[in-house]
């Protein structure tokens, strides 16, 4: 069952949007992926955002950049939780998607994750999902014990 | 007959945008003032944006802060010119509020006046408005005409 | 019982997280809230975070402002989600507090709200809390509900 | 008819620019375009900008770099709506450019696009134009709605 | 004779812009002071800029803030040195009228100084006038020692 | 004997911090270098800063980058003095691991140096060593010395 | 005996920096406290650099605000352990004293602390000077112990 | 007989400072090009700013990046005019160097130019050095002549 919706507002952001895609499969967590644009498609957006709840999607993670308003406008039509990726983008390198996400009104909360940070988004959406599915939390604990191991065992050469 | 919607994310806003209003009404210029906001009420914004041009609107001003995705959302449902007024924010001064308008992706313009800019706002709609009224360009000319006298009337004195 | 611990690194930042508490309180959400210092009580800190799932905790919110490291090194303790509020800094107002936040490497992620945003933190927390806890849902629905209304009845006067 | 001048500070600035005019040939909107430089052709740009109502102009769209004074200058000596377009600069990528442009003082608007946007001052100018040239209107709906389905169809692959 | 010429965009300018009138009457040059908008006024400027060579002035101080435009127009309109003022603006506390005077393009250059550093420019027109009336630079070595003595003598306690 | 640890938060910091290990080598310090991650091995580094005093350790030199944790949480563990290198960052270029950095609140200082200040912070290290092992004291003046001379004899050639 | 000097580049920098005083006043380290100005004082700048070793000077606290250069200039001109403390400045709130102070090039290192950090740049002088020193060590271990107690016990109400 | 010393501080920063030698070379003015670090070579830069004027030198262009003290300590050493021109720096683009070099306190002014703005400064130090050689006025107004025949005759082709 997909518990997860990975949405972008444009197909170029996939290229970064993946890394999510990907580390809910290594943790084999259903998701789908999407293009839904804010400004290109908006009202698909809002049927999107209002149905995501009723299809089983327990979290939102919606990558956007530039004046990136996807994940504010997902997260005033449900009341799923919503991850924000600010996408790098051309000329400010993505300090304008981070202040387009993050800086949301009293009322809509988005939860914001570094720019480019789509794994670091999936990860945050394992660690919420992980209240209601308590084997997520098993993994993530070994997850975490992998890359503390991976740290620890480099060694450091001249 | 209203030719131009004011709108702005919050009430807060108004003290602001009431200068948008006070430059219309200068100008004997209808318009309407109204919250809508893109965060707290995004289905009624998708309606209003879509029905602005059939009620005889023909530009927008819209006023965010913060994360401001007010005037790009309405941009994206109308064919309407939308201006964007950057409302000055608690923290960032309404650098976010700037970027969050300004910086629209491909497809979607929103012509954005400084922070704080509501009385540029107005006096941009009424440029675009003088297209069809010429009687509006008549008045600006006399506004800029005006403007310039009283610069040049200035003393200044140590 | 406690589900969400409001934790921040100074007795200051109480007032900006206050709102949090608050706004917890009135959705019926135990909380705890308490000062902790990642600089000031580092072991204490890996202490707390490494108890809070034991205890029953389900999610953090973690305050801190300028070189804010508090959410950042209680989500590398715990597999619970952590919600990072960026407390406004004096000199930088807490551009430095949010990218300290957000800006987390690949591995472990922060939920990073807007600079000051304490009562977004709170409604992140309750969207969070949904998943296992229905009930909140509804009355997240009801909230947004409220101010949905509160948007629609407000009147501008010049 | 010539309708829209598109200038630019420098022949550098082509490169960015020439977007607005294919964007412009695609709707079927004769335009002009011209190196008029603020700074190095001052004399020429006052009467061009002062005579461009005279010549039939409705819209200006002027790009600009750096210390960007080309939109703001024109915007100064003519009643027209100026659209003004932040070249990405070599050092600061635009960021000197684009608070150049919008930040104008009151009395004098910009109608400020992107960093970059000259696609988006074309579609600005174009629905500025719909005032008065009402097929353009049909020809905006129809490009957003092309624009919708491209973004619809698109398929994501991991 | 009035050898130095203090002009800015706006009479609000004369707060920060009297620091350099008293800075040269302190050191007996003789200056005018005029507020010469370069968007309220552009045609008077493009003849008070060139115009000012002849009427004697050897440099020029221009004051301006946000979109700050008039120390470049005047720079390209003679070539006199020119002296320029970032003011502190409101919301970017002269960020913007930093970037906007300092950036300019090959060709015209601004001679700047730091935002809302008024007394030094007239400092640095007293260094360029000693060029060519070298009893100023007598008068500036005296004032640079005085300043030191100054420092020297203070006293710190705790 | 190992006087100097060089810690950083990840192999890829290396090939910034290896210069402040080859600069530590041409002086003749014993140094070690090793991966401690604030975010992914916390309790080892709590471990690890713990234990540094005692294993002889006199200055503590930490890279890190992005929302940096590392300078700042070893210095809250250890009352050596520690040296902070804000490491580039991919999107921000280091800006963000300077604020981590740097922007410490009361009680724990961490001695930063420039993004990127590798050798920089060696150098450091090496001024506060020479406190208690005046030889060093005198090849850095050697040091400095041979700086100099390099600069003076550099000719230029158009 | 003075073991540490307290400078700074103007007298207004006294209110920031006496923290720096008072705190190396509780520690019991004796101090001197100067204006010593980059820019109106260079060449006492100078001789006291070079001195200040020679007079048993163990580390230097430099403050300075905007253009900061007092703690590079004197980092240049000897080999003691240089702390730089930015001093909020009026119109940037400290980003450019930042700037100005840790962006050293290689060669000449400067410890530098928060915008307005002079107390702790005094507890960095502390840990350096415990290398020599090993009684303030014992100190600052019990002040660091103070403040872990007094966090320990803040209590939070509603 | 030299005219214009250009000093930087560092051999890389000759790549972007040669273009202020260059276009002095096309003037016809005489001058010197030479490195004088203010880290490296503090007391060579001392004695060669004090004694610039004493050799005829009537104006001094300075180089320097990152934390870019060589304009302003030069300033602080002699009367003549002194040209700042703030290097790029590798992380922050040269935005350090600006605020380094421009934002000097009162009394010692610095004639910023942009970031890499060297050929600017050598046609600010042209301005300059017109009031007391006036067939330099001559040849600028021959070079703003021929800057604004090129961009006149500039043809633009989609």
């Amino acid at each position: 069952m997909v518990l997860v919706a990975i949405i972008m507002g444009s197909k170029n952001d996939w290229e970064v949007m993946k890394e999510a895609a990907e580390t809910l499969q290594r943790f084999g967590v259903e998701f789908e992926a999407k293009v839904v644009s804010a400004h290109r498609t908006p009202e698909f957006m809002v049927k999107y955002a209002k149905e995501a709840e009723g299809r089983g999607i327990e979290v939102i993670i919606a990558g956007a950049g530039g004046a990136a308003h996807l994940p504010g406008m997902v997260a005033s039509l449900t009341t799923l939780p919503v991850i924000g990726v600010p996408i790098p983008s051309k000329n400010l390198n993505g300090l304008d998607s981070l202040l387009s996400i993050v800086q949301m009104p009293y009322g809509v909360p988005v939860a914001t994750v570094a720019i480019g940070g789509a794994k670091n988004a999936a990860l945050l959406a394992l660690r919420i999902l992980s209240l209601k599915h308590p084997e997520l939390r098993e993994k993530l604990r070994n997850f975490m014990e992998e890359v503390r191991s991976e740290v620890l065992s480099t060694e450091l050469r001249l």
